[in-house]
């Protein structure tokens, strides 16, 4: 397989078409994205695969997401993980999200002989529920929005904080990863702190969460980044000031 | 028709191939989403469909749309109201979006039988104009915005709200129910006070606002909906210390 | 060729197919948006294409991208323009908007026959670099966001700021106009100021740019322009009162 063919199976666009719209957007993207970014220390291809994953979901970009899903299982992401993935982005990011991954996805899983029974069923057993901060959340929610939405009050606990958060196929740091990145890449950074504080409470290291932002640059673009660093700061310095 | 193929009808991914990729989600969309939440009362499914249509359309969820435009009519939004979605939309999601809805909708029409004298003309004899509330709301955006864009200012009273809002195929409450779904969906939600009030002035009963959120937690997703009701929240208090 | 098929060249989608959903939609975008918005006197209609290519390549919308370009191409936009355009929005749009729009482009750019050779190269001589601009740009995002995203930082500096802003073959007015356009239509308005300055500086003048609010209005939506007003109205009045 010669380079242009390992350029089209890992880009859904050949390199020879993006030329001929852009020489610079092609060399762009063979050296500098695909050679430098995916390749930099701080966070591994596996977890730049989940954000990117979680990007183009959260972008409804749908005719990348094959591509990126025959990336992500090369570099480490489980099958069962990707489903998790999509699951969890039915809530995080609109349903309409959900179901447009479904067709990339299948046509991957066929290609790559994922059984259906390699996937997390719809009842699984669940990790342990932290009764104390699940109370806790549950009291200020009610507390806050009980008489603005008694339904999406209800739905917030059940299923989405009760089963989705606790379902143990996609780790609860790479649940709260794919959360921040589709927050981030949605415009929505305000609400990047409780998930980032999660995720770093789960094990997402400092550094790691700062390459997330080099990978969310190229995929979300750089006003979408340049929104959510101000936020992630403040995460940074109150850990840090907690320590 | 069996169970699988009422399924295939009413959802743009068949069961079958949603269950491939994610079981979880197979299961949630027909047994959470399609069996329970466009069940629940407080909202019709009629005025559920608006609030998924607007939804679909903003976020230019093509793929959606056809079966959505389908529910839609079964739950009695009627054609004409169909088309006067996607006219206001026009304005209030972009020409795109609108422009994107056509093939789609052309296709559901077609196959129901629809005909274009069953459409509002492109002139139609409008609902009175209130002319106070009109001299105040395009005195404010003169005297705010008068220097930043004249061309804006124009268009905004003229067509968007001496003839669009006044377009009586659709009415004023859904009219208006509808521009909350998009501004909702699009990450707007610090327009919504103005329209808000506006729907629940024609009618939208505060039961109906939460349940438009409930819908909308589902279709546009937990981030987006999390962003309203802080919205939401002050107008339901403002309208009670109102009363 | 009769009116009709001037429509359907110029339209993504056909007259005749718009009045089967819309009748009301089919008048508006012929007679109104464009009849009368494309045709207005403050921004010429090169520049309109600008926006608009900059707004559909923002948000996704690759179908409608087709005969944007190829208005783009009769309105003056040249090839190594629109090349340029898709090269910038992959870092301010994010890379799967850019790579979405290579197919679109590719075909208009066949059909049109142009060449390879007519684009710019993925390395070209660069404009001069403001060193002082730069310095205090770079120095002040080190000192802000430095410990936050080294990765940003440093992709931010090279190759954003110290290439493709350098970049010769769009000019640097039309580049920044690209970016406030991009950044309005993606609802990031807040990041308006700093782009919205340059591009007056580089030659932007106040009437242009209230004529580019009057296009986004139609092909951002109401919503997205109403956010950018402000940030807008508070750019001309700095400039004012520093004159």
């Amino acid at each position: 397989m010669n380079d242009t063919d390992k350029e089209s199976n890992e880009m859904q666009v050949a390199f020879d078409d993006i030329q001929q719209v852009s020489p610079a957007l092609a060399s762009y993207t063979r050296d500098k994205l695909e050679g430098e970014v995916w390749n930099r220390d701080g966070l591994s291809k596996r977890d730049r695969s989940i954000v990117t994953l979680a990007t183009v979901i959260a972008r409804g970009q749908t005719e990348m997401l094959e591509a990126e899903v025959r990336l992500a299982l090369n570099n480490g992401v489980t099958p069962a993980e990707v489903s998790e993935i999509i699951t969890h982005l039915a809530f995080y990011t609109g349903w309409g999200n959900a179901l447009a991954a479904v067709e990339p996805v299948r046509k991957v899983f066929a290609e790559c002989g994922v059984e259906q029974d390699q996937l997390p069923a719809a009842k699984v057993d669940l990790l342990p529920l932290d009764e104390q901060a699940e109370s806790q959340r549950a009291g200020f929610v009610e507390a806050t929005y009980g008489n603005v939405s008694p339904g999406v009050v209800q739905y917030t606990a059940e299923p989405l904080f009760r089963e989705i958060w606790l379902r143990p196929h996609l780790a609860p740091r790479d649940r709260s990863l794919v959360t921040v990145s589709a927050l981030i890449a949605s415009g929505q950074s305000e609400q990047v702190t409780f998930h980032l504080n999660r995720a770093m409470d789960y094990g997402l290291t400092q550094t790691e969460a700062s390459e997330v932002l080099t990978q969310l640059a190229f995929y979300a673009g750089w006003p979408r980044v340049f929104s959510a660093m101000r936020v992630v700061k403040q995460v940074f310095e109150q850990r840090q000031e907690a320590n």
